[in-house]
């Protein structure tokens, strides 16, 4: 009935879509295996992609040649890019989405994908041979062979859903929970742990008074997630600001004696950067107000996601304390938010290619990995269908490197340091995150995309054009200079100093106060040379000549700790028989087996002088 | 946390979602309880609405103020005038639409309709007080006070999914079952029984080979199902037409021994007139081909409905059969069609406003009936809705005749003889079918819609017009002769005899092969008076110049039989005291408790003796 595939997916989710997309997109048969068709894609928790950290993964995951960049610019209903008063590494895109759209753009998507076949059902466990998976069983008690699997599964393995004090199997809200897998998996000799996350309720937005919120529209001009020129909606929605007051935290304290938080009911750990709103009153107790975004959920639906509300106390507490919130006073649930434990595999068992170290061609990504957030779930997806690819056709693997990506980031934090809690992307997470701009993820990793077969010579060629426009424009106010009368009076009104002699573009720009969209109006020839080239040159340009020196410096840094961070370490090196390490190094290298010194360096219980003894045998 | 509620409905489906709709138009306050908000008014079946006998009850929904007419023609992306060949009585609308679209479409039109709250939770008991429904019991473990309760559970009461020898609790595929409401309401002294139905399997579209298959599109000039003016959209998309063959039959009996059908797993009674495939071929073991069509899920998708191959055969032998019908050589499944069994209620517990005999203010509408169809559901669902409002607000119950509506036949049927077997409407299920057409459905109902208050006066006086508009075409008519040379050669062409002499037009178009059509291309000033009229209109005045004269005989039957139709009978009459009533009748009269000596009639098992017996007796 089936023939045998080289990749089969379990899950539908943000990894799972990507994973299948991007195997199938490099030549591999696929089969998508999803519990419900009707449900793929979903947004389980916010209508939104991208933010802090998260929008630099989006844009990574497209330059390799992922769709969410392309799903989300296509069912954008606002969209604002933060942190543009600090530097560019810090600028974020970030998208309020339509969420019936995103799910059904996502379906669609996957349905004109080649190669991609999919099948609803549930897979509960996998049919494993010397070590090496070949297949899956389902519900439906079909086998179905292959040579690789991904699995991402998500919030769904044994998922318990908790209001209060009453609990639910479920994988999602009004959706069954799959078991068996991890019973499986934890007698092929995995270790497994429980993690929580957790959702605010849904509004009907009819019943909310927006007139005492702040309102918060998105850019006037907005940018995109997408190198690709996707057809964007051009109707935009709004958001809404309000706060919580302490009433609305006295309301939740009669709560806590019932929390599944706080009597101990849920075991696993939820994630620190998302907190529940019971815990944000409870860790930071002096705070008289926390504020809540009001995201309407699409264009058309009067559905309202509370964010900044998400918790799992009993719905008539939940209910009570919403009441109290300006602009809430009459608020109808839709339903009530609530908390989530699921099953997850610490990923120190993962290689950093996310395939298993125990099972050959078992690959993990998403939440089963221990991570929270729609794009870390992409990002690893992306890899992990990559990889698979690669496996079963015998090629190369790809290991994103901390210095080139946020994804390399992400995946080396969790399969060197693994994690406890839900892990979600910083910016602080990246040492180099000078490097890892949003701006210029098409050129750090179009080639790698275009290398694998993911873009094409054309898009390549693209961003191949973008960097040579934007360094002739630089060129261009290196011999250019402004005409210093003329010019002094729009400096005078910017607050920066006059000039007594003319002086090149390029060494005014440099000031923090001079932005090229300011000596454009004040220089026709310069207008006239920007106008030719679009917004993204024209500011990758400006992104160069401002900050170029620091972004050549943090180069340096890279170059200097490539020299450990490169040198390779045979994974199934015996540190037992190195004494002079600690013995807890020892433990923890041969459990994490890493594949070079830098990743060895990072790994918590090994020391610096850990690093040295293994520099030394290693230059051996 | 909740407000009491007038009406409170438990499911959203095509039953429940009008049901709501009715009640909160009427300005009942309604709140509607699904399982999960992302799957409100799902097409569970195949894709299409309307058809033979359920067009016509489309349009009477939408005559009332319902939404399903408005919903399916927003979603179309093929429609068809059923018998066109046939008189205007088996004239029956029929749209291929839109899956996904269909469910948005209504939820968004929920969302817009005032005093209606959503609520994303189950129902799983109910709250009963002297023999009156007062509020509802769920999941989440609130109470909810109502004064009316609608159930529309569909097929997820104690739900069990079977493939093959395979068995899942579950509502839908890849949904859970409800659990609780039977055994309650069974304690309660209600009568529950099993059913069956089925749905084919679905078909990745890419993987068929159309060039082998019959095209079938739409009219060219489609019809609609609503009144209204809604915006329909413009593309089309085109299904087609295949056949099994004695290979399918013989592959598929190799799975008989393994069909849940034939080994007595299922208990239910499935759908006669929608049977199974592997039902047909057993029924009808001499036919050696059944037809295929084969339906898109919408305008983008890929997926595939094959009408005709419902099965619950194993996945293998659905497999196998399915690619051995010419096209489907290469077929990828998405998922394998399914039986599902469930609880109904045999209907004859209920009173014709769909109110149960037992609980009141309690209402069921839907496949909790026993009724198989989008169309029948939704029509039930429609005249619980209002019944619902009408009950707690003391205003008066609304009966739908026999001789005015399908509906009224539907709900006649069920509640009078009940229904062992899911119930599905026909043309030959009404004896007043002449006057029940889909194009006077809104002459019949637009005014009941309207003194309810679910029609505004403008869409009133738009039906008033029409009437008015199609009469004045007729009196033209009949006053109007017609050019007998003129003429001549065009009758010749129609293949009816030439005129001696002028006559009037209606003479002319009385004959069976002279349409409007063709006497405006001859006759200017009937184009002239004809094209200031809309389509409709037209063809209303043309039906009443063609079969009037049958309408007005039909028209007297039922005049004459309404004395004995609208005999009320007090339903609290103790029938065991007439003697001369069969023992039978006396048991089913005390059991249905007939509002009038027509409905009386029509209880199998009350013969026409035991009629002329209540004849007497009701004289007296």
């Amino acid at each position: 009935m089936f023939k045998k595939y080289d990749v089969i997916v379990a899950g539908a989710g943000h990894a799972g879509c990507e994973a299948a997309a991007a195997a199938a997109n490099l030549g591999s048969s696929v089969l998508l295996i999803t519990m419900n068709m009707g449900t793929i894609a979903q947004m389980s928790c916010n209508p939104a992609m991208g933010g802090v950290a998260k929008g630099q993964i989006v844009r990574e995951v497209d330059a390799l040649g992922g769709y969410s960049g392309i799903i989300a610019d296509k069912t954008t209903i606002q969209f604002r890019m933060l942190n543009l008063s600090k530097g560019p590494a810090m600028w974020s895109p970030r998208a309020q989405n339509d969420r019936m759209r995103f799910a059904e753009e996502w379906r669609l998507a996957l349905e004109r994908t080649e190669n991609l076949d999919m099948w609803q059902d549930t897979v509960t466990s996998l049919i494993v041979k010397n070590d090496t998976v070949c297949g899956v069983r389902t519900t439906l008690g079909v086998e179905i062979e292959c040579n690789a699997v991904v699995l991402t599964n998500g919030t769904f393995l044994n998922g318990i859903i908790h209001i209060g004090e009453k609990r639910f199997g479920g994988g999602r809200t009004g959706e069954k929970s799959a078991t068996g897998l991890t019973e499986q998996l934890v007698e092929l000799g995995f270790e497994a742990g429980r993690m929580k996350t957790g959702t605010p309720p849904r509004i009907d937005g009819r019943s909310l008074n927006y007139s005492v919120m702040e309102e918060q529209w998105g850019d006037e001009n907005p940018g995109r997630f997408s190198f690709t020129d996707v057809e964007r909606p051009t109707e935009k929605r709004c958001c809404w600001i309000t706060y919580t007051n302490n009433n609305v935290h006295e309301t939740l304290k009669e709560g806590f004696e019932k929390s599944p938080m706080f009597t101990g009911r849920i075991k696993g750990l939820g994630p620190r950067y998302c907190p529940s709103i019971e815990d944000k009153i409870n860790r930071f107790a002096e705070r008289d107000r926390h504020q809540i975004f009001v995201e309407p959920e699409g264009f058309n639906t009067v559905e309202i996601y509370v964010n900044g509300f998400s918790t799992s106390l009993p719905e008539d507490v939940q209910y009570r304390a919403l009441t109290q919130i300006p602009g809430f006073e009459k608020a109808k649930m839709f339903r009530p938010g609530y908390a989530i434990e699921y099953d997850y595999f610490p990923p120190t068992q993962l290689d950093l290619t996310l395939e298993t170290k125990k099972i050959a061609n078992l690959f993990l990504a998403g939440q089963i990995n221990g991570t929270t957030g729609y794009e870390e779930a992409a990002s690893q997806g992306l890899i992990a269908g990559i990889n698979a690819h690669q496996k079963v056709h015998d090629l190369h693997e790809l290991i994103m490197k901390r210095s080139e990506s946020y994804i390399g980031v992400l995946i080396d934090d969790l399969v060197t340091k693994g994690t406890e809690e839900p892990y979600r992307m910083f910016t602080s997470r990246a040492e180099h995150r000078l490097l890892l701009r949003q701006d210029n993820a098409d050129i750090r990793l179009s080639p790698i995309g275009h290398e694998l077969g993911l873009i094409s010579d054309e898009r390549l060629d693209k961003v191949k054009q973008k960097v040579k426009n934007s360094d002739d424009i630089v060129s261009y106010t290196r011999t250019k200079s402004v005409d210093a009368a003329k010019l002094n009076p729009l400096l005078e009104e910017l607050g920066t100093s006059t000039l007594n002699q003319n002086v090149k573009m390029f060494a005014l720009l440099g000031r923090p106060q001079v932005a090229f969209d300011d000596l454009r109006k004040a220089d026709a020839s310069l207008e006239v040379l920007l106008s030719t080239y679009d917004k993204e040159t024209v500011e990758q340009a400006e992104i160069k000549i401002k900050y170029e020196s620091y972004f050549d410096k943090e180069l340096e840094i890279v170059e200097r700790m490539r020299k450990m961070e490169d040198k390779e370490i045979n994974p199934e090196f015996n540190y037992h028989q190195l004494q002079s390490l600690s013995k807890e190094a020892r433990e923890k290298l041969m459990r994490i087996k890493p594949r070079t010194l830098g990743q060895a360096s990072r790994i918590s219980g090994v020391s610096p002088s850990d690093i040295s003894v293994l520099m030394v045998h290693i230059s051996r």
